[in-house]
């Protein structure tokens, strides 16, 4: 029975991956200037030509994924959309004047010229990632080159706390914090570059093990709640930012944790990964009322400030599908299984579109579609086709073990 | 029967304020270190200390503004209020090494370490406005020197483009664009430090006009659309910037400018204030589904890509009832009265507290509390005191005049 809804889960999802590559590869390439539209409405429309830096660099990688892994997607259309926004990021994403020492645009014009860039190293994480797997399928050294190259300034910004190669001004009142986002975003770096490269894995080790911990910090309460930000020594912060969750975040960092955990072995970490930063946030952050993953919540119980806190964003059910399957992949729990199954009903019912492919990305609290389009500026080709890509990976390998037990 | 209505407008409006000025008395004063506390929740419970320095600023000069001009509020607690929070604003919010010549923080910690430093003129802006009001009760000439030091420098970064001095770089696609809440942060601000002074009123005369042509700039699509954002020649952007109505702010530029056509006599800016800044953003921007004004929306009928989009917020009603009310009062047009009556019903079945005073901020598109707090880092002690201000003081003189016809 277990393997039957197992092949109900893969078909769906296998479904869902093929709808989703064909409507960015319809939709989404520009023609004239290379690189990618990400603002594009329900059906296929693009109302916004702005090229978001986050957006380009993971268009290109998730196009140099799904062509190096998956044998249906090795397709030389896929290959050339790769290289194509390859070229795009390279030739336009970097602003030499920006920072200390140059930094990544956040924002581009449709022909490549920066209209902004954010003092963090979010830009920077996406152009890194990019151009590490791009690499790894055309085999350009000098692309890979100039991944590390830009992965050892943003390290040393993540670490150091380097406010002026970020361009920030030092502030009395404004003390460094363990904002979760950033430890993570290194984690996935770390795997990325050291993906079946033992030199790079040697090179990173230290690096992985600093992310792990600051990671770990994040677990607050006694290891009831995960809390987005933490002060540099690991404590509780006051206030509205030391009370803040990202219950889908959580549930992000739980599956990097865990997939770092199962490459070194490390069975308590394994634990970690599945007791913190799944159940928790999964129990905290799910509405009980209405279904679904709030977007924020406060420990405490008081009002998040943000507007938009009691949204179903599509990404933290990503999240989440990922983190459970991946879970039950590798405890066979059947409790995982059950969490994976919640998420799917709630996801596969609310956010793809029957009618064009893709799915929707913001729904009200109480489920209905609140902005109709299927790519703006924070939602592009990125966590709707990764999760269905290790989802249906992660079924596939279920399946055949069942087969042969 | 309008004069009995009117009669009921105005003694709720001034229970209402009543409620809001003791609201914020009794629970967001900081005895220790000075300033207000603003993220206040529906009970008063204060739920995060930062100091945000707009709302700093704005409950300042709500303090001096009421102290000054109703006679039930000259009272020493409030005099006492705005002195102490003049002497936290004076004290702290000015970070003299940021930008190239010195900017306000936009946001403090509770004992006045600046935490963050926004690349716009918004907290000056608001800085400007508290120390001029507040000096015209305490007569404190120093501090309204202070107040014309700052204007100066912000209407050099608003009026040159001045990048430098707002601590942005320059970025090849950051093209500069006329934003309409700079000119009318500035409008605002030229009607503030004329008041009453000749002297000043010939001086701030040329920007006054300055301000209006750029904020007229937004009037496109031949008067059928108030534009948030134009380009610098008046010529309509791409894209969702481009497309953007704020049918709230547009409707707050309309009795800016009626404010100021009045003080001119200029009757023809007084007709478009009311016809562009007022008719058509009401009739694009209510909800004949669920009432209400949204908060933002695209001109050619696209999703917007604020995910608050739809949500009913408190101050665009504030400023709509202020706008209608302030367009009746000169024109007697029974329409405008009309459109206040639908605002106001609209407002005071939605916002109010009737348990522990005050309004809630944040309402889903159907009209419930979304967010249950009283104030929060954008909603202090202003948009809600203004608006009852003026309204009842717009009604007594309208009763006065029904009296003595």
């Amino acid at each position: 029975m277990t393997a039957a809804k197992l092949v109900q889960f893969r078909d769906r999802i296998r479904t869902e991956l093929d709808r989703a590559v064909d409507f960015w590869l319809k939709y989404s390439h520009d023609k004239d200037h290379g690189g990618f539209f990400t603002c594009i409405g329900k059906d296929g429309k693009v109302y916004d030509e702005l090229k978001y830096v986050w957006l380009q660099g993971r268009q290109v990688w998730m196009y140099s994924r799904l062509y190096r892994t998956m044998e249906r997607f090795h397709r030389p259309e896929i290959l050339q959309a790769a290289i194509s926004g390859g070229e795009f990021l390279q030739k336009f994403a970097w602003v030499p004047s920006a920072g200390s020492s140059g930094k990544c645009a956040f924002c581009l014009t449709r022909d490549g010229r920066a209209v902004k860039v954010q003092r963090t190293i979010f830009s920077e994480c996406f152009y890194v990632m990019a151009l590490d797997e791009l690499s790894r399928i055309t085999g350009d050294l000098q692309m890979q080159a100039e991944a590390e190259r830009v992965m050892a300034l943003l390290v040393q910004w993540a670490q150091g706390g380097d406010w002026a190669g970020l361009g920030r001004a030092v502030l009395p009142g404004d003390a460094p914090v363990n904002s979760m986002a950033v430890p993570m975003m290194v984690l996935c770096l770390v795997q990325q570059l050291s993906d079946s490269r033992p030199d790079s894995a040697h090179k990173y080790h230290q690096l992985g093990d600093w992310c792990v911990q600051e990671i770990l910090q994040h677990i607050q309460r006694d290891g009831t709640a995960i809390l987005e930000n933490v002060s540099k020594e690991g404590k509780e912060l006051p206030g509205c930012q030391g009370r803040l969750q990202n219950p889908g975040h959580a549930l992000e960092a739980g599956w990097f944790l865990l997939q770092y955990a199962l490459a070194r072995e490390d069975q308590a970490l394994q634990r970690t990964a599945v007791e913190a930063f799944m159940e928790v946030p999964f129990s905290r952050g799910w509405d009980h009322q209405h279904g679904g993953l709030f977007y924020f919540l406060d420990v405490d119980g008081f009002c998040p400030t943000q507007l938009e806190w009691s949204m179903k964003l599509w990404w933290p059910h990503c999240e989440a599908l990922i983190a459970f399957l991946l879970a039950y992949s590798h405890t066979k729990e059947p409790a995982m299984l059950d969490r994976f199954t919640q998420v799917y009903d709630y996801t596969f019912s609310h956010f793809p579109d029957p009618e064009q492919g893709e799915w929707f990305g913001y729904l009200t609290q109480q489920g209905s579609v609140a902005l109709h389009f299927k790519g703006g500026p924070f939602k592009g080709f990125f966590h709707v086709p990764r999760c269905l890509h290790m989802c249906e990976m992660l079924l596939d390998d279920l399946l055949e073990q069942s087969h042969n037990p």
